[in-house]
């Protein structure tokens, strides 16, 4: 099985589904740092990531955006003072899909 | 009076304070769109923009970053696809100073 940072991200179809508790699992064991949080009942998959400056904070903000575009695949991003915060989650299936995890892991290595 | 986007950010000491409720009514008359939400008791001035893809949210947080370097005020930034939300506030006097209206008057002449 390839790494998460490697693998595909898979299309969507109107039957795609939310992963399990146990995907879930193994997914964030692949992840340093990320977590899960429910928000108004939809799983995201959060970090927080720090800085020394905006500037560098908004470096990062500018580098995720730019995966996002790549993947059309766009989570939240909170730039403030020194630190920002990436939420991965799919709308279309309510909650997180291996989509999520993939861009999580596509994150960890910019 | 000069009008709130051209009036000059204040240079805080530790005696400074937050604006009082006459002052931020009277500030938040001159602004469209804005809100002042409390957050865990800190008063935030917010306001969310729209746009129609995730880039020109993107432009928009990369513009009001830059206007945050320029006077060395900075809020949050929160980009989504087709929204950004601004956030001002003034940390050290643990809410709103008359320069976070400044910030979001000069932020509405992006």
């Amino acid at each position: 099985m390839p790494e998460l940072h490697e693998s595909q991200i898979e299309t969507l179809h109107k039957n795609s589904q939310a992963a399990n508790q146990d995907d879930m699992h193994a997914y964030l064991n692949e992840l340093s740092g990320w977590r899960i949080e429910s928000v108004a009942g939809i799983n995201q998959l959060v970090k927080q990531y720090t800085f020394d400056t905006f500037v560098s904070a908004l470096d990062f903000t500018n580098k995720v955006a730019a995966l996002a575009e790549e993947f059309n695949h766009h989570p939240a991003l909170l730039t403030e003072w020194g630190k920002t915060t990436v939420r991965w989650w799919t709308h279309s299936v309510g909650g997180l899909h291996k989509n999520d995890f993939i861009m999580a892991a596509r994150t960890e290595k910019l």
